[in-house]
């Protein structure tokens, strides 16, 4: 079957360049001496985490507690969970999920939580393994880098959680779209939290992970000496965010490229300057920039949105080589939410569908 | 059990809101002799969609096929598919539905379209039942004015499909802030396809309906004489698109309420002028204006995007009420891309759950 004789909108992944992105990455911070720990909460499908693992990745990471314990139901193990918790219901899971699992890791930026997860951890026999998340100016979660190293001393003598490792994630940084600019905020902030784990090392504490950085700063994140793990997550996918961003400078590294796309029909065409399909905000994440419209006659198309089914692809109605019922590839401005809006997608290579793979991690917001 | 007992980020909807939205609107419309087709694609849940029709909707549309066969499905009928169909699969699964339903119809808005249909459908025994959009300013799909009545002369010989109504949708009046505006809109351009409707009429069409406004516009909507049925979609839930439109003016019918929120907890406080929260752009769908914090202790709180899995709460956190744990109600920028991230919605009174709803046809955007 051929991708153009599916029903739309759909979500394709062109499986070469899905695996080339894989293969390239890893290769590119593999050969640096570094660790991947892939970002699930981009993709949502634990078929794309094997492919990661199968090529490379040691672990895995996800922003959702609920994305780790569907992962470790499929059979995952080394997990981290990015986000921060706070409440009782979520501690009370994550102990559940550390009797039976040896490697699942979350982060932890109060002191008070760390004490509510001890307490709440004192009827089980394994610690809780946390990682103290360190804000490097991003501000969204973190202790204040001034703060860590107190922490980490008030804590470690409690005996229902262990620290095993520090975090550190500058969102604010991984689309600046120029190299030098991205590698100057990247080394700077970067190094405040691999300071830490320095003093850290030395006041004694058996710290084996530094985890942390992203797809758009993963060429200057491996720089850093004390980082052991990156935690890349769109690279596998792109989006036309990401597209803008120059990755590798001027090194002659091979681009990643963007292999996620909705496709999506031309579904009216009674007006002069652009046609309607059927892809709207609830079939591409709504986001800037636009999504990019791939055309195989290389016309230019654009992009707008046009409501919560539609979307309007401006071109000149009467020249253009497009007409009711003709279908497009369409580059999503944002990957991750976008393949959060769809059950499944189909694999293809030059046209052909391969595959689908079911996105199972879903809604998994929790 | 509470609202705040439930783990975060979730979907909740206030029964006695949503209650009270459907039975005011319903009344107000059916008042003015229309009937009522209520608008699937604005909640995707059959369960609500029973609950309409139990309170007084005769009949559903939805803007999607697929949404279409999943409430047939699940045993509804009399459905209006409101988004054009253009291509063979397609048109294939409608003639299919239209075998099993007598009460399926589907907008046209291309007379190659209707002679496909007509092609298409030529082995079975029932016609396809077709509306015939008409583009009245909007642009988004729909006959040009002009073009209807002779594409509904050259069509209607043809065997396998009947022409059963008209549809007519001016989406960018629907939020139109001011009332007066609004109303001089929405008259202006409904006036249009009411022509058509009498002059198809004059001609011998056999039409019985004339479907079309929308939740901004129904007040005015039913002013119109020859509209026999409205389109509304986000009233029994509003967002804070709709909370700024002024509905009913001057009249003292009582304006809807919102209904439906994200519950979020806040899961960082190490900054000095704001929290954050779980839920991010995949727990409340990104659009403007900015979703609206609701708090008990009317605390003035700002919600901003922080991500995909966060949101920033601006506030005075030295002089806050909210604290690491604290759980907020979240009235959503645009209910319908926001409900159809979940997969279902908690029901509660008074901040008690009382059931919960499958959201059945999210995700359904084909």
């Amino acid at each position: 079957m051929l991708i153009y004789d599916l029903d739309t909108p759909c979500l394709l992944l062109d499986y070469d360049a899905m695996l080339a992105n894989i293969t390239n990455t890893h290769t590119f911070i593999i050969n640096k001496g570094k660790e991947i720990r892939s970002h699930v909460k981009a993709h949502k499908c634990s078929q794309l985490a094997e492919i990661q693992i199968k090529n490379g990745a040691h672990g895995l990471c996800t922003a959702t507690l609920s994305e780790a314990e569907k992962l470790f139901k499929k059979g995952f193990d080394n997990i981290l969970i990015t986000r921060p918790i706070a409440e009782k219901i979520k501690i009370q899971k994550v102990i559940q999920l550390t009797q039976e699992s040896k490697n699942i890791f979350v982060v932890v930026d109060n002191e008070n939580t760390a004490a509510f997860i001890d307490e709440l951890n004192s009827n089980s026999s394994l610690p809780v393994q946390i990682f103290l998340d360190i804000d490097v100016g991003f501000g969204r979660t973190g202790f204040q880098p001034d703060s860590v190293i107190q922490t980490a001393l008030n804590i470690q003598n409690k005996k229902n959680l262990v620290i095993k490792g520090i975090q550190a994630y500058h969102g604010n940084v991984q689309h600046i779209q120029k190299y030098e600019d991205r590698k100057t905020q990247t080394l700077s902030r970067m190094q405040i939290a691999a300071d830490i784990f320095c003093e850290l090392k030395k006041k004694g504490f058996e710290l084996s992970i530094f985890s942390g950085g992203g797809t758009g700063s993963h060429a200057m994140d491996v720089q850093i000496k004390e980082l052991t793990e990156l935690q890349i997550g769109s690279y596998l996918l792109m989006d036309a965010q990401y597209l803008e961003v120059d990755l590798y400078g001027e090194s002659s590294y091979p681009n990643l490229k963007p292999a996620l796309f909705v496709l999506s029909t031309v579904i009216s065409a009674n007006n002069k300057n652009y046609f309607t399909v059927d892809a709207g905000l609830k079939s591409i994440y709504r986001d800037s920039p636009n999504p990019i419209v791939l055309n195989e006659t290389n016309e230019q198309l654009k992009y707008e949105w046009f409501g919560d089914e539609f979307g309007k692809i401006i071109a000149k109605v009467d020249d253009s080589n497009l007409k009711l019922g003709s279908k497009l590839k369409i580059i999503p401005s944002h990957c991750d939410p976008t393949i959060n809006l769809y059950d499944k997608v189909y694999l293809f290579s030059d046209s052909k569908v391969l595959d689908t793979f079911e996105i199972d991690l879903r809604g998994c917001n929790q």
